[in-house]
């Protein structure tokens, strides 16, 4: 390219992440240096800050800029409530619905003995510690209905079996606004087991 | 969101780049965080290295880190052949062609009455300064094919007239792998207006 090694530098990094490609790179970098001040800037410095702070929340594994995440920090999230989801991501999409009110714990991954992820890398002896000594009536697994996904909910359900907290998971059926006739088998099959009054 | 405000900021300004909404951004950001040392932290350097020294070239508009960019310093480049065009990124596909040896003038944009575009604001009489006095022997008006850029195209090749420089324009017709029945009305035309011995 033609804008200086530092201007190839920047586009072969942008690039990288995720959804774009050296024609969106390129793009995205014409629009930061045309809003210099408004976009590139603030963008280079908010990255700057994310990447000197950002850690892991030392008891939910959420990322965070402090020692413990904001939600483990708010006195008026329900202790006794705890929702175990594999990643970050997940725990974002739980925020979005609003409507959970207790903390998290994020495994940040799900067992898999091909990729040598034990249950240790995965701190789950930390959160059966949190679940046996803390004050969690429930736990939800709301891990991913994927196999690696279920298969890590039945380990961690096998270790919580004694630890007097009741143990739950995310309903399984029709998502909202979904039509019958795209759905998979297994989900149909899941919604009509799980049937109800109406 | 519940990564703490630096983070929010962060995906907040992310889906302000083009080809990023919410959805994406947060993606990545998240990539970002689980590549830190990798990704992030090199991209937040980039970025404010290019936004602390990037500049437009004083010849051409290129957009450069130095006083001039990289073609209009480099003596290898015909300075007898300008190619005149409306912004840096035609600038880079022209040069992805890879096969133009002469040097640029960027325009910045085309003409416009309703936006306020005048031939100052575009730098066009320092176009006309560079062809009148320079060694330039032709200008080849690479504008868009638009009516704006057409116009534009026009309202330069009657000033320089009278500069002595032979001007041209790009060929129109069938892009390489075109296929005739997804092409418009108006390039069959002119593709057919242009044809060439075989």
């Amino acid at each position: 390219m033609s804008g200086g090694s530092e201007v190839d530098r920047l586009i072969e990094l942008m690039s990288k992440l995720p959804g774009f490609g050296p024609v969106s790179a390129r793009r995205a970098v014409l629009q930061l240096i045309r809003k210099k001040a408004l976009l590139m800037a603030p963008l280079a410095k908010a990255m700057a800050e994310v990447e000197a702070t950002v850690r892991e929340c030392r008891i939910c594994s959420n990322i965070t800029t402090h020692q413990f995440c904001d939600i483990c920090r708010n006195p008026m999230r329900d202790q006794s409530l705890l929702c175990v989801v594999e990643s970050v991501a997940d725990l974002w999409a739980m925020e979005r619905g609003a409507s959970f009110k207790g903390r998290y714990f994020v495994l940040g991954g799900v067992l898999s003995a091909l990729d040598g992820i034990t249950p240790e890398s995965l701190s789950i002896p930390r959160l059966v510690e949190q679940v046996t000594e803390g004050e969690v009536t429930e736990v939800i697994l709301a891990l991913n209905a994927t196999m690696d996904g279920q298969t890590t909910a039945h380990y961690i359900a096998d270790l919580l079996a004694e630890s007097g907290a009741k143990l739950t998971t995310l309903a399984q059926g029709v998502p909202m606004g979904g039509e019958l006739n795209y759905l998979d088998d297994g989900t149909i099959t899941a919604a009509l087991t799980a049937r109800k009054p109406f």
